[in-house]
Formats: structure tokens, sequence, C-alpha cells
């Protein structure tokens, strides 16, 4: 009978399939960078109250958030940026569950160089294309009409169901899932639809920073008199890249280099900033960074590594001998995170999806960090499992929409056996 | 008699010196970067208007300086940013004179670097530092006090003085020498005493250029997929770097050198800028850059050499052949200039000059544009000349003061031999 109604409810998300999309490509069309998670919030939040659910708006308070050794200062204030928290309340002693995602997604820039504009939500064949389509509006679409399809087909689940949407998670920010865990909206176990289709159970550690070199500004006209900084950058730049190849060849770990061909950790450098004047010789160059480092890796030892290939590039060089290049270790990280296959949280999952997909579904890692660490700190298990997609963070992101549906299916598959339904 | 005179004004000019120095502090304290000229004008107009000067405050015409050849647009409104011009007529008969400085000044960062604050006019020995204090906030001030002291010493001119203070130099821009010019304040010859005390006779021609290069952005852990527009950047940097060295080699000005300890022509690169997200592949990168080049020079084939030095690095790219790197010329541009050292307005300042200041000043020619190849337009004979001192456009820049005053002495020796005293 249970398989029964398991049927109807993939079915029922099939027949959704046209409100799915049309659903997406509204959160999509609201341009919901980091800082600017608000329009998409409320809209979220009108969803979850449409579906009956009980809905929080969760600002989180900073004076306790900052006290978590998790938390990351984003910088921004979180006045007028609310998570947004739906519940759909079940028996204390059935098991509970939150499906979690973020709101907020990354610049488009260069948004010129997009097929179509990344605001649009544009459907080509069965992709949906746009900033945040894959990460992560796609999952919390998925999420929400998981639980929607099991309400239409009667079913309650028997546990707790809490849809959490979350701000700042982009930029690994307390004032998202860790104040919702804290504010103990907490559960049995987490899953985070983040892209994609394999069930992702370690990431790696993170952490920024920021290199900045001197040079001696000059009037241009005099540009031999002075020293460009662009030109000793370079070679700090070339350093670095060095660097990450022999990481990468070096550091292996067998659940993050399913994800990404081969690669277990990276070392990229995001931007570059130097000098103010185009008549005048760069006096300043500096460049932000993001290293990531295996789990069991230590991020102090790590450090030293950037640290080292930095001094030895200034060794090689009078001028940077004399001005040394200054490395600043931002506030921004993540820990790494790893979760332990064997628990029933992984092992239940791993069965619901084959009940409704007939593929095996790959155990693996994740390259980037994802509000998943904050599990531990709360004792749940957590697993990350969303729609498959490309060009995240990228120019023309989009979303498979076929692989919506399958996830979309799973979760509902995965609240019926983990919460049980009545 | 006049040699009497003439050491009278020098002495009035040498016991001026306090004022001097306050007068030019007053205007270093003011941050006059180009568009923020009004308060240094607002100054300089006070100073005229007390010198019993005739005083023009002129905003450009837009309309009418943008039909001239040599107007360049800044980018800035002309509203709230006039010319000052102070008169003290003369008779028609005789041979008048324009000395004319730009109160606009560039950036002065990386400010922290300074070691005063480039808007404090820390006085240190015989040094002034601050960010314009030698370019040419000395070069205006000597102007004033040249004329102040002749009309102090109860010689008045017998052609017309014109002082002009003007607007948007630094960025070559339209609305300030050139709309003075064209609104008939012009003269028998023009001084702009831009540092240094040498009687520059020729500049090169300049033009900025962009360079975008675009790389493909993906998720920083995922940024073995994506491509690096920094990497691909450095690789232009470099070449242009070769270029601006081969033409050093190559190409040489007798009067050019002079100023320049043997270089002629720059090519510098002043601004980076690449990526919007640290945790994003650099998916494009910009720099912008200026080059000089010589008087007899064909500004299209430098340009070409620009061009295909870039196009040579695409080709030995593979991601650049796909992705060539894109050239914009900005409009901004000076185009170069030569005096004739034969002209009477050259012969009869050398000999003012060495009425009062033993030391033979030498010809030279400056290695960036001045509103000086503006003259010619007006069929006006023009030198720059002007107060020494170091780190133009760059940290610690300072004017030496002794120059100062024997800046001063040279302008208010030519005023008496070129307009005639009565």
């Amino acid at each position: 009978m249970l398989k029964d109604k398991r049927q109807e409810v993939c079915q029922l998300i099939e027949k959704g399939r046209e409100e799915m999309v049309e659903t997406l490509r509204e959160l999509v069309q609201i341009p919901t960078l980091t800082g600017q998670e608000a329009e998409g919030q409320k809209h979220l939040q009108s969803l979850y109250s449409r579906l009956g659910l009980k809905v929080i708006s969760l600002e989180a308070d900073r004076d306790k958030v900052c006290r978590h050794p998790a938390f990351v200062d984003s910088g921004w204030d979180f006045q007028g940026r609310p998570n947004i928290i739906g519940i759909l309340e079940g028996e204390p002693e059935a098991k509970s569950l939150i499906l979690n995602g973020h709101m907020d997604v990354v610049s488009p820039e260069p948004a010129t160089e997009w097929d179509f504009s990344p605001w649009e939500g544009r459907v080509v064949g069965d992709r949906l294309y746009g900033r945040g389509a894959c990460d992560m509006k796609a999952g919390l679409v998925a999420s929400y009409f998981a639980l929607k399809a099991l309400l239409q087909a009667g079913l309650k689940p028997r546990g707790t169901v809490m849809l959490q949407s979350v701000i700042e998670e982009e930029v690994l920010g307390g004032g998202g899932t860790l104040a919702c865990l804290l504010e103990g909206y907490t559960a049995d176990g987490l899953v985070i639809p983040e892209p994609n289709m394999k069930i992702i159970l370690a990431h790696p550690g993170v952490f920024l920073f920021r290199v900045r070199v001197l040079g001696r500004s000059a009037h241009a006209g005099l540009a031999h008199t002075g020293v460009n900084a662009i030109g000793k950058m370079n070679q700090v730049y070339q350093a670095l890249v060095a660097l990450d190849e022999k990481r990468a060849e070096e550091k292996h770990h067998p659940l993050l280099e399913v994800a990404s061909s081969g690669r277990s950790c990276h070392l990229n450098i995001g931007t570059y900033r130097a000098g103010d004047w185009i008549s005048t010789v760069a006096g300043w160059a500096e460049i932000e960074c993001r290293m990531s480092y295996l789990p069991g890796e230590d991020a102090e030892e790590v450090k030293r590594q950037v640290q080292q290939t930095v001094d030895e590039v200034a060794q090689h060089d009078e001028w940077l001998r004399q001005h040394p290049p200054q490395i600043t270790w931002l506030e921004t990280r993540a820990d790494p995170w790893e979760q332990d296959p064997a628990h029933p949280f992984v092992t239940t999952f791993r069965e619901s999806a084959a009940k409704v997909d007939a593929s095996a579904l790959p155990l693996a890692g994740a390259t980037w960090g994802m509000d998943t660490r904050l599990a531990p700190h709360f004792n749940m298990p957590a697993i990350s499992f969303g729609p498959d997609g490309a060009n995240i963070h990228g120019v023309n992101e989009y979303v498979d929409l076929a692989s919506v549906i399958n996830c979309t299916k799973i979760l509902a598959s995965f609240i019926m056996d983990w919460c049980g339904v009545a």
C-alpha cells in the first residue's frame, strides 16, 4: 500500500512539473545576491503559508550567533534579511527532518557573457538557465514540492518536517542556517539539496586570504622610475598557481574527488585589483584567494604552505625582499565536514532513493563548503543531495529540469521513510 | 635702473617666502582631485581679487568646447567647476602673457604609504610635501607671487598679464585651458609652470587604452574546470612590458630624454581589475594603459604596435585564440607638442632667466602631456617651466621650496622683459 502511495506521490510530482518550473522561474527572476535576500524570502514565505505550514520569519540575533565557534561575520546587517522556516508539526516520537536551502546567489558577472539574462529564468529544452537556478533555488523548490506532493496525496508525515530558506550561505555567513539551529530549529537529520544528484557526505575546509603587494607609484611619464606592483603581484600569482597544482596532485580524498573529476582541493584566485589611475604606475596590487583543504588536514599547516610560497617569491626578488607581500587571513572560513556513511540517516536515504530511482546514486563529496558542516555542532546527521546542473557560479548556470523532478521524488520518498507517514 | 628694480623684485620675493609657503600649504590642504576643483578655485579667486585683478569665473561651455579637435571629454560635468582667470589689463600694443596652471591633482593612493598626510602640506627642511605640492600648486603660487612682487615694487606690466587656474588637466580634459582659450582668453605667449626647472619645449603624444580578457568563470570548488582570466591577462601584461622596453630602447627624442634620464616614451599599465568574487574563478580581467609616443611618430602606427603585441600573445595561447583580448582606445589623448627654440618667446625667456639665476637653464622636454599642446591651435608660443620637486603622482610628492622662490623670480623677470613694465 505504501508502495502504491509512493507511486502516486511520484505521479503527482510529475504532473506538477509545469507549476514547479514556473515557481523556480519566479524565484530565479528575483536577483537575491547575498545581502539582498529579502524579496526572495518574502516569496518563499508566501509559498510556505499557502501550503499550510507554520511559518517563522527569523532574523539572526548577532549577540547570540557571534559567540558560536562556527560563526563567520558576513559583514552584512541581519535586519530585514530573515531566514524563513516553514514547519509541519509532527509527533515527538517520530523522526524529524530539516530540508534546508539558501536563498542567496553569487554575482552573475560578467553578465554580458550569458546567452540569456541571468535573471530571466529562460527554459531551453530540459534546462532552466539563470543565476541560482541550480545553486540552489531548484533545491528550495524541490524540497517544497516534495512536501506538497505528500500532502496532496493525503500523506501526513508523522515526524516534524521543517523547510528552511536561509540567507548568506554563499559567504559562509553565520546569519543563516547557524542562526536557525541556534534558535532551536533542529531535527533528527538535515538534508540540503545543493547541487548535485550524488549523496554528498563530505566537503573540504575552506579559508580565504588576501595578498597585498606594494610597488612604487610614479607619474606614467616617469614610469621607469617607479616599480609597478602588477609585475610583482604576477610573480605571486604564478607561485600560487604552482602551489595549487602541487596540492591537487598530492592531496586526494576518495569522496571529494568523485564530485570533481579527480580534484580534491583548490586554490582559487578570484579577484585582482591594482592601481588607482591609468597615468600612474600602480603602487599597490591585491588579490583575494580561496583555499580548500581535505578533511584531516590542519588548516594552520595549509596556511603555512601559502605563507612559505609567498615568502619564497619575495626571497627571489630584490624589491619584494625589501617590501614583503602581506597576507591577511580573512575571517570567513568553513571547517571540513564528514558524515559517517554507516549512519541510519544515510542508509535510509539510499534505500528511499532506490525505491523511486533505478540509478544507483553514488556516494560523493563536494569541493565547496556547505551548511551541512554545522550539523555536527548540533549532533545531527546530514546529507547534501540536490538537482543536477552546470556552470555553478559561472556564466550560463543552468539546472537540469528532469533532475529537479527526480530529486523531488527522492526527497518525498525519504520523508515517507525517515519521518513515516500517517 | 631696470636692473635695480629687478633686484628689488627678487628681494621682495625672498622676503615673501613665508607668505608664499603658507599660501602653498593652504592650497595643498584642499584635496582638489580632478572633478573636485571647486573649493581650490574659490581660494584662488579670492587671492586674485586681493591682488586687484579683474577676476573671471569661467565654466566651460560644452557645446562650444566639444567641437574643437583637441577636445577630450573628461566625463565630468562642468557645472560648479569654473576656471578662474585673473587679468591685469595692459596696453594693447605691448606683449601680453598667460601664466597658466591646473588646480586638479591625481589620487594620493596608497595614501597610507606617505610619511605625512598627502593633504597636510608638511614642511621638512626645504621641502613641502603633499599631493599637488609640485604638480602643480607650487606653479600656481609662483605665478601669483611673481605678479604680486612686481606690483609691490611699483612695476606695472605694460602688456596684459593673465593668471589662469584651470580644471581637469590631469585627465587632459577639454573643460580647462581649452575652454579659456576658446573664450578668447589668449595672449602673445603662454607659460605653464609645471614641474620642473627646465625650459620645456616638447612633450610626447599620449593615448590611453584598455585591454579586456575573458576567462571562464566557475565555482572555486571546481576551479580546474574554469579558465582564470588573470593568468591570461598576465601574458598580455608581460608582452606589453616587453613592448615598452623595446620602444624605450629604439625611440629617442633629444629634448624628451633630457627630462627623463634617457627615456623618451613609456607604456604604463596603471590599473588592473579582475573578477568579482573570491570564490569564483575570475571570468574577466581588464587593464588600463597609457602609451606615449614621440613628436613625429604616427599615433595610428603606435596603436598598431599595441594591437600586434596583444594579437601575438593570443596567437600563442589556445584559449586566447578562441577568445581574443579586446582593446578599447579611450577618447582621452594628447597630441605631441614641440615649440621652436628660436622663437623670441623662448630666447627672451632664457635671457630673463639668466638675469636672475646664474645657473644655465637647460632646454628639455617633458614625458607627459601638458596644456602647452593647445597653444599652437591658437598661434601662441608656449613654454613650460616650473619649480623642482619629486615623486610627482607618487607617494611623498614634494616641492623644493628654494626652487619655488627661484621660479617666481624668473617668472617676474620674464614678465618685465616680455610685457615690459611702466
